[in-house]
């Protein structure tokens, strides 16, 4: 199984597809299989389905749930979007409020943000760290983070031999294309209310974010939770990727409606 | 404001459509319109919305989830459908695991059962007490479920004044209407997961139920928390008439979408 490396994907690409028309219309089609399979595994009450979704500022995780999810049965279906901890969540192990909100049998749930953050974002702020009581010296050691990733390999292994299917996504977009996109939030009225002064403050901070995305994918791209680097320059690239991967997931699970034994019950 | 009531409505009717062609497309453009108004509730983060469904086995509960919520942005959007509850619910008052579900300012939350069971179901089987301390004579008192319905009446008042717009929805059907849909479900493969013999037990029940739920609703149907009894025995007028109820309400709200004040801010 090959690991993904932002390095050797370009993120403008947009595979076997020269437009966009091509693209959307065999989206169309992905998410109307992929919707009724998730239809059938509500039913069939089995298997569940954990997306997490990661990636720098405006690199699109709220519009690839918004396009991907918009058109599932939203009683099977539920997002979390992971802010800052609360006092509470910061009193607990780092995967603690993660764990609470996972899929039960015959659920989707998107991550919006994961506890992916605490191997990622608190390398470049270690003041975010949940527990504040660890000496610097030893986030400094690389062996703190790699500790933590094999912990979160453990405990998605786990969730997988329980019937969670895990699907990572890591949206992949070039420092130009977010320059775009936070110029595109501050001109548009309707997109203001996305800004944030803090996108612009992190942009400092690329090249660490790029290099924490790639540590955090070797060290947990696995068999039973496989991370996609998406190219997501392209949003219509993007959202067909995405929904392919999906897709061909799920298409891999054997599942059925459950039957009535006795269908010759007589209503009265 | 007039009190809707269960016998002076007919669960067969179609108001002013003759067919369903011209409903379905009305319907259409409602929700289109509705998605909209939730968005800019979430980008607008002040209000948020409570859908509360409620009616006898096979009324439509889950349908109406799908039909009028498949479409909107999942991130904004939850579904709780209420089961028998846990022993840890169990031991807590009756409106307290579902005032956790509640939603925050932005989002849409629906509720397929609520705490109306408790004045409803529980009247016709008392078994199912949340707090089975509460001795029998008790119950046979009207009074105990006044009380709680006025107590309902007071909760959903706190969360009207923090913002929360709550629309209660009773989805009616006719006895005939269910016998077929539990037919249905007998017959059809893909529906047989759906069947479940209590729902026969339950239909001995039925006029328990409909006074059960014309007494909710006369208690309940309040200014800041109206009842909608919805003729549900055509599938098409009851999604139209749903989507009516919802994007009229969420028309009388005054939101706009957050501005950055300072536009001129340069992306390095």
């Amino acid at each position: 199984m090959k690991t993904p490396s932002l390095k050797k994907i370009d993120p403008s690409s947009s595979g076997k597809f020269k437009d966009r028309e091509l693209a959307e219309l065999e989206t169309k089609k992905l998410l109307k299989k992929m919707y009724d399979r998730l239809y059938l595994m509500f039913a069939h009450n089995k298997f569940s389905l954990l997306i997490i979704l990661q990636g720098i500022d405006t690199s699109g995780k709220d519009g690839t749930v918004r396009n991907i999810f918009s058109g599932s049965n939203p009683q099977g279906v539920r997002v979390h979007s992971f802010k800052n901890p609360s006092e509470e969540e910061l009193r607990h192990d780092f995967l603690w409020r993660c764990h609470e909100k996972m899929p039960e049998s015959g659920f989707t749930v998107i991550f919006n943000r994961s506890y992916y953050e605490e191997v990622t974002t608190v390398k470049i702020h270690p003041e975010y760290l949940d527990d504040q009581r660890i000496p610097d010296e030893l986030l400094k050691d690389k062996k703190f983070f790699e500790k933590r990733m094999e912990r979160i390999n453990e405990f998605e292994k786990m969730l997988s031999q329980r019937g969670t299917v895990i699907l990572k996504f890591l949206l992949h977009i070039s420092k130009d294309e977010q320059k775009q996109r936070i110029e595109e939030r501050l001109k548009d009225p309707s997109k203001n209310w996305k800004f944030s002064p803090k996108d612009i403050e992190e942009r400092k901070h690329w090249n660490h974010y790029m290099t924490a995305f790639d540590e955090m994918i070797e060290a947990t791209h696995t068999k039973h939770a496989p991370w996609h680097v998406i190219p997501s320059d392209k949003k219509w690239y993007r959202d067909y990727l995405t929904a392919k991967v999906i897709e061909e997931a799920l298409k891999g699970l054997e599942m059925e409606f459950p039957k009535v034994k006795n269908r010759k019950i007589k209503v009265d």
